[in-house]
Order: structure tokens, then C-alpha cells, then sequence
């Protein structure tokens, strides 16, 4: 019983999907705990009193936080296979790199959706130089990031990859054109095609609906 | 000889010195590459072609960027005592947690180098929010981050610690006072009288000097 694993999460946060995806991948069974971050839960602020935000892992009581550290500490928790990191050290510092350029780069899509005239077409821009970079360095020639297998690096980059297509439909404006980001392209093809992924991706047209308000929200309050 | 180890850094840089701390603790032997960054080498843009950014450590010919992967794989690759990571993934993943923050908001203490007026009382507010969640929530009543050894997260840390108080010196302000972050304050001390940290620090006064003139340069430039 103190060994169960709760995750606290909301369904149209590509983060949450993260640790979804880590779960499913490895077998391992969990609670969801939908949050309501208009009127967070005493206990997400309990167990992320720093950041105050989703997702949080809850393994035998103990909290985790970060969608890429819980995925992390599952790999370590749960190191039978699939493995979710490569198995050498220095193949595991790449993806480790690529981890933190998708988090500090990745920064920029959720600007996308929060702003608008000069700052959004920056926030566009910085995007679209994140993915050009990702086009032309990390995958080569490879089906997923550390070869043939799915990874940390390919949850990474996908959860951002889908949280563009949605505010792509958000704004109404399309950008990520195939022919300019071939590789990229053609490994999200893959990967949306990946069992565990499939069966587990929010409601594309729901999250538009859902962003499309909040970005309405966000505007007029501003 | 294809084993060896090269930091490719700077002097005035604490990201560098996150790195020079972590191979000195280990006691791993390395040569010390000094990059002229207004005048970058092809071999800095060959080992970093993304960031074109030191620090960079190459071993046996492949170069790791990003001082904290650098330190996660320095930790990989020589496991032995003393260990920068804790052995339990709980505990491992705490420090992750602490080191992501580290990285994200320690952003802010550049942002006080590189602004004026409105921005940089901005990153002078950010700057102590980020010292004040550690005072409140990091150290609690240990020596440092992990217990009793220096670990990766004080590395972290303490190299902002340091840049800030550099900081401090280049703006002529006094903003960290021990009053009011006692735990850091003490944790600091510690952290200073290390022998390893204490013989590896770049000169405080010479880094004034340095980066008050860069900060001239900056400033002439906008």
C-alpha cells in the first residue's frame, strides 16, 4: 500500500503526459489525481510548496517534481526495460543535454501561447530556431533520439512538439511545414504512432477549445 | 593518452569552476584550455557547436557541454568516493530538483550583470526570491545541501553565490546580508573553507575588475 504511485496531473498538460508516457512505457501502474489549478489542492501545495505546479509523482508518500526529473527517477526506481535513458555514460550525457535544451528552449512555445504582437512573433521565432536546431543536430539519421527505441529525449521533444501543433491551432497560423523540417517530421510520425503514445494523447480539437478560452482569459486580463 | 581530460573554460568564469571543483574532488587529473570567448576557437566550435559556450570537458576525445551534465557524467564515469550525487534515488532526485532550480533561476544573477533600471531591479528581486526558497527550503539544519559532504547541488549554489557576490562588488550595493539568510550565509562559510573550493577560486577582486569593465562595454554598446 506505501508503495503506491499517484500522479497529480491535469489532462490537457503535455507535462503530465511526460509522466504518463514514462509510466506506460515501463508497466507501471498509478492513481491520476486531476488537479484544478484555478483552486490548487492542499495537498499539491504540500507536495510542491516551491513551484506549486503539476505534474507531481507520489511514490510511497514521497513527492517528485518535474515532468523530466519524475521520469528520471522512474528510470531509477524501475530500471528493467524499456529503458527510458541509454545504459552508457556518455550516450546518457547527450540525452541529458538534449533534456536541458528542450526544457530551457521549449520555454519559448509557452510563450507562443501567452503573448502577443511584437513579444509572440519573438516567442515564434525562438521556437521555430529550438526545432531548426533539433532538425539539424539530433537526430540524424536515427528513427528516435538514442537509436531505435523510444526515450526521455523523444518524451521530451514530443510533449513540445504537440503543445505547437495545439498553439498552432490556437493562433491559426501553420508553421512547422514538412518540407522545411523533414527528420523532425518524420520522427513525430513515428512517434504519435508509438502504441503507448496513441493511447495516451489529450483530445487535440478539446485542447484547442480549452486554450483557445485561456488565451482569451489571459488577454483580457492583461 | 586517449583517455586524457581537457576543461576547455575561462578564468573569470564560474561555470567553469562548477567544473574544475567537481574533477578536483574526484582527484581526476585534466589540462586546463583557456578560450579567448571574444574570439572563439574552432575547436571550442567544434566540441560545442550548439551553444558555442564553455565550459566543455572532452574525454577521450568527446566533449560533454553544460557544467552540471558535465558534473552528472564526471560522477558516472569516476563513481568513486566522494560522490557528488547521493546513492539513494530519492535523494538523487532532490538534488536534481535543487539543481534544475539552480539553473533556471540563477539565470536572474545574470541578468543583474547585464541590466540597468527597471530590469535590473528585476533581477535584483528574482535573485533574492531564488536565495530566499533556498534559505527557507534547501539547507534545513544540514551542513550542506546532502548532509555532511559537499555534493552537486552545493557546486551549484555556491557558484552563484560567489557570481552574485561579485555582482555585488560591480553595482557597489550589499544585498545578501547574513541577517536575513542566516542558513545560507553559514552553509557559504563552509562551502568557502573547502579546501578544494578555497584553492580554486578565481580572484574576486580581479573578476571585478574584469566584468566592471565588461559591464562598461555592455552598457556603451546598448
Amino acid at each position: 500500500m506505501s508503495e503506491e504511485v499517484k500522479l497529480h496531473g491535469t489532462w490537457p498538460s503535455v507535462f503530465s503526459y511526460r509522466v504518463i508516457w514514462a509510466l506506460k512505457l515501463k508497466g507501471i501502474g498509478y492513481d491520476f489525481v486531476e488537479e484544478d489549478l484555478s483552486n490548487k489542492s492542499a495537498l499539491l501545495l504540500h507536495y510542491n510548496p516551491i513551484h506549486k505546479k503539476i505534474p507531481v509523482l507520489v511514490n510511497a508518500g514521497k513527492s517528485i517534481c518535474e515532468s523530466m526529473i519524475i521520469i528520471e527517477y522512474i528510470e531509477e526506481m524501475w530500471p528493467h526495460t524499456p529503458n527510458l535513458l541509454p545504459t552508457d555514460p556518455y550516450d546518457r550525457t547527450i540525452s541529458r543535454f538534449w533534456v536541458k535544451f528542450a526544457e530551457d528552449k521549449g520555454l519559448a512555445v509557452w510563450r507562443m501561447f501567452r503573448t502577443t504582437g511584437k513579444e509572440l512573433e519573438m516567442a515564434i521565432k525562438e521556437s521555430l530556431e529550438m526545432l531548426q536546431i533539433v532538425e539539424e543536430h539530433g537526430l540524424g539519421d536515427k528513427k528516435y533520439f538514442n537509436g531505435e527505441k523510444i526515450g526521455m529525449v523523444d518524451i521530451a521533444f514530443g510533449s513540445i512538439l504537440y503543445w505547437f501543433g495545439v498553439n498552432e491551432d490556437v493562433l491559426g497560423v501553420r508553421l512547422l511545414e514538412s518540407h522545411k523540417f523533414p527528420r523532425l517530421h518524420k520522427w513525430f510520425q513515428f512517434f504519435l504512432e508509438e502504441p503507448v503514445i496513441k493511447e495516451n494523447l489529450p483530445d487535440r480539437d478539446k485542447m484547442t477549445v480549452f486554450f483557445k478560452r485561456r488565451r482569451e482569459t489571459l488577454q483580457a486580463s492583461a
